[in-house]
């Protein structure tokens, strides 16, 4: 049997789930069979280009003439087009991979955390980073007790994409749309990243969000944006989420927290980073290097440097010899390989819409925390 | 002139002190001349020692007794003894150089700083990171505008010495002498190099203490200890400092930092690390790599490790060819430097008590709300 | 028009181009079309699973078969069956892709030059190294003039797959058909990048070849391998070729060079590293690390750590966002990249079989210098 | 009793071991006790001066006149200078710390050799590096067999100083005074580091020397030097030493060794970097990160980083708690520390005017290399 999968949204995260889904057959040869059916959008033209060049059979407009043709709706629009689209679908029993943070508001992230409790089909939420061959090690450190009890974890997300204030608003600088900024974009990953690291959940938190440039030019034809005739944007839209956040946790098992993203800290692509202190040893992560995994173990003086590519470690039996590293994209085929095959065997998939609302809580709890300068219970 | 000089403390302070008094004349033959003069403690068998090992002249075992002789008290005692004998000294135009933080509550630290205005006489606190010459070329270039807006300072302090729970009870973790614990020991300087650096102040803060490990045994012939007879600690001390700290800041420019140290970082010796992100530019600094700085620059598109032992880097011309790099005790040599420089030249020294009294407010500020759970103004 | 592609070779390096293929018409849409249409090799059990998995049509087992039927042959065998079947898909004006290094001996590689140099057809040499995009932004820098007359070069390639001593015999480890071991293995791919990087030819070497391990073990069911009934190896084969190389060099130009290779440099995976230090600037870049360039230019003080993966770096606009890394494979998809649209729009390729014959000369005189103990012309 | 002792020369060398002596009471106490008698050199106002900042009782301009005087000769002249004043002291049972090289010849330095070996005096060649407490700590590794057999050293010195062709000509760029360049001021450190590490001796080398810039101008008020009245130099000298050497060798034991050094090494100030390989684990060493030994044994899967600061690392306890970094100029004090100790408790020193002419044959070995174009005997 071949999973027939329709895509909403075709830019950056739908070249990266077509592409990571492009490679299961030779990579992955016991993953199930896919077919990229349906490309889901609304330019045409744009739909008509992507549909070639991600290997789509067809397009449409309109997502609810697609729901009843496929098997697994990827949501990979804006975060509120996470809800609607996903409960439909799991309403008639179609497999979700949502892309991340589950939601623009925590309310509807609880929608869809209820309708994939009560659906048969498989709802999984795309934190990718977990799939990320270091990452999984670090897990199964942790899991181990290597470590012993994990007294601290610091969690930094930065970006500098947002710096130059003419950079153009988009829906990620959109309250309404996107539900937080950094927060939700990058400290997402973080909070996930620690859960799914510790093993355990953040129960409560200090946050503290802001918004560095307030309003932004609308790009030439960008949503909203009028020509003045001359070519330059004549319009600005207000920035209503956060440049940055800073957060500190505790979590139930006692371990303290620090957390921080920001799309304004200068000379950081992607430096999505994470580093663990446990009684026995330590941990340190950063996306940028992402084959490498330092680690300190109780016998060790100090970091040493892993490097991530050894036919054991987690997937890469699946790749090329020790030393020839992967990249970003594969953590999304690793990520494809692990969820399609959970819906074939009927399995359980993590991450769920349940560490999905997770997380969102933590935003949400993050948020709250900021706007009544306490801390607040998730 | 010979400034006599005498300390309060001759265990790792008083040797720092004194050992950057004995270089002075072959690297600084500028600087005044100095004269050990006194050493101040009450085990005599253990002074008797020092005396020699420090170079000192002779000792005595109330401080009482030395003020009058000597022109500047160097007060590298515990914290709580920090106050009387500082002030009492400063009535007497002497000067005084303090150790950090200033002292073991907000109210004795005021009551320092009144005696300082006061006074005719110097009173420096020994801020000794200040002087690391890549600190001071990070402030150079914070101040000349090279960065820009500065958005964010990260701080973190980490040291692991106190992981194992079988670690020896010391006046370090005592609430009465030290007044807290990472939090005054490591997050003072961490806060005073973030004030340094920005020119900046701290307006509001959020904080979190935490101790892991609630009592610890006295050591053998430690304070309070009692011999069971057979060489054993019976007795263990309860811990009443913090044992890590988190904080959340805002500072009066807008700047929005993150504050963490520990003693139970496993795999961390001295990881006294600082980070500023700035609207044109960036900088990282490591103390485990002191003769280092990562510079980020309006136009470079990655950090760029300097190495900092250029002839004019700060201080370097008075050492050695570049590339032959300098340890931490030379900080202290160049902050006696420059502190007994300002003495000789009847020049501001600067961090004084002032500074140290602002660290204070922030350090009372991030205890009060940890208490409380709420943001709190400086 | 579809370019017709056939495989002589289907493992390591037959995965690596199959993956590359597969991927260009996601990424790189104005490539030609291209099919995976025949791929020769022995085993028909092992063809048949992997003409599925690799997504050719059909297997041969003899490469005269397949000659007329290709538009394009990859080369991927052992280097001793490098020569005839690339000879005589020129002489039919198939486009020819050989692994490297050229051949097993510098008279094989000067025939297949030689045919090169006679036919219509490309024939180009898969050093995939020079399609690492901070190769190509370090190539670009060198050919500027910015980092001014270059002085050193060294490159060393690091392995450490043979250390232990039961580690089995391939044909790796045979003269007859590797030629050499380490040197023409893994220093092919450093003289490469050195005459890449610097534009230039080495004019003399001395080198030095050492073989640590006389003899393997050959694995159960390996080529000529005996079981002794109790699944044991009961035989083993000779090595033949170095285990590690190093070399001095100097260039036309007058650079001088220094170049090493190991299979037995314990902890290494795969550190193919460069450094030029030139009258102006310096650069640096290590193969595990591929996303990253530390670049040192005339105003800088130290060497900039550049992560290659801006939309204007060499390749990245095909692929994600800045600070998305991409991994190893994708040097062989920018390698077919160029050289299938040099066949498609009949341009020049480089590296071409002139480049293989330039190295295979270089690899020839270093054993020749490690024979006689001299310094040898290239 | 106190030992006397005289330094020819008060440079870089003299202030070195200098402040070196000065430094031994306070974290020393138990070497003997040192007296800094007397300075040797010519110019006396410099003399005057620099007998105030080393701390030295008084200066003569003859070295005859000094030797009757002292206990101990530090011989810190040019290299042309190392031979009569320290043959002539172990004639009188002086003992001579000498500066490396050894001397400027290899004839001078076996009369060196032959002296030391026939004076009751201690004659210790000052190869300061392995008193690295990283150094000493590899060195205990080797040793331990705990890295196995050693298949590769490398081992390269790269500094930058003379890039710059206006650069002024000193002693150093004369074969006369220096016998030669990069290879003898820094290949020598590299050498016998290896050596040291090893355990062994190198065998044969096949060597490269490059003279790049072959003439400098004479600094204002240089070595012979004319001012033309206006204030700019006039007059240029030859540089008759190497800027830069390369050598391969092979140790006694079968290490393969890869040496190089620079002065034209843009971008890096004293980059003295040493690694080895081994069948069981492998170590990397870099001056300019001095307090840091990277470390990979047989259990681990990549280099630890280890900050080698803790109290039982070699020379620590006499130092700073953990994490406290020291400087370049600690290996002097070390280095004073042992050579006096052997002095005074009448044992063996090492690194003694044994390995000063060990070194020297491989240095002279490699220049004899570099003529004949063959591999040469040391």
């Amino acid at each position: 049997m071949t999973l027939k999968t329709g895509f909403l949204g075709y830019r950056f995260m739908g070249r990266a789930h077509a592409n990571a889904l492009s490679r299961l057959p030779m990579f992955f040869p016991d993953a199930p069979a896919v077919n990229r059916e349906v490309l889901i959008g609304r330019d045409e033209d744009a739909l008509g280009t992507a549909v070639d060049e991600l290997g789509f059979d067809r397009y449409v407009t309109d997502w609810r003439d697609a729901i009843d043709e496929v098997d697994v709706l990827y949501n990979l629009g804006p975060n509120d087009l996470h809800p609607d689209p996903s409960i439909t679908a799991l309403e008639n029993d179609v497999h979700v991979l949502s892309e991340k943070p589950l939601a623009h508001t925590l309310e509807a992230a609880e929608r869809m955390a209820e309708a994939a409790r009560e659906s048969d089909a498989t709802a999984g939420i795309a934190f990718n980073y977990r799939f990320v061959p270091a990452i999984q090690l670090a897990r199964d450190l942790v899991a181990s007790g290597e470590l012993g009890e994990i007294n601290h974890v610091r969690a930094t997300y930065l970006q500098d994409w947002l710096v130059d204030p003419d950079a153009p608003w988009s829906w990620r600088n959109s309250a309404e749309r996107a539900g937080s900024g950094a927060l939700g974009d990058l400290g997402a990953h973080s909070i996930d990243l620690a859960r799914f690291l510790l093993g355990d959940d953040v129960e409560r938190v200090s946050g503290h969000l802001r918004t560095f440039v307030d309003e932004r030019p609308v790009a030439e034809g960008g949503t909203g944006g009028i020509d003045a005739g001359d070519g330059s944007a004549v319009e600005t839209r207000e920035v209503t989420v956060d440049d940055a956040y800073t957060a500190q946790a505790e979590f139930a098992g006692g371990t303290m927290g620090l957390f921080e993203a920001s799309r304004f800290a200068t000379g950081h692509d992607n430096a999505n980073t994470i580093e663990l202190n446990g009684s026995k040893g330590s941990l340190r992560f950063d996306l940028e290097r992402l084959n490498e995994l330092e680690v300190l173990r109780a016998d060790s003086r100090g970091f040493e440097t892993v490097l991530v590519t050894d036919p054991d470690d987690p997937y890469l039996e699946h790749w090329w010899p020790p030393g020839h590293v992967i990249g970003w994209e594969h953590t999304f085929v690793h990520e494809n390989y692990a969820f399609l095959s959970a819906i074939d065997g009927g399995t359980d998939y993590a991450p769920d819409f349940g560490d999905g609302l997770a997380v969102q809580r933590v935003l949400e709890a993050i948020q709250r925390s900021d706007r009544t300068g306490e801390w607040t219970t998730v």
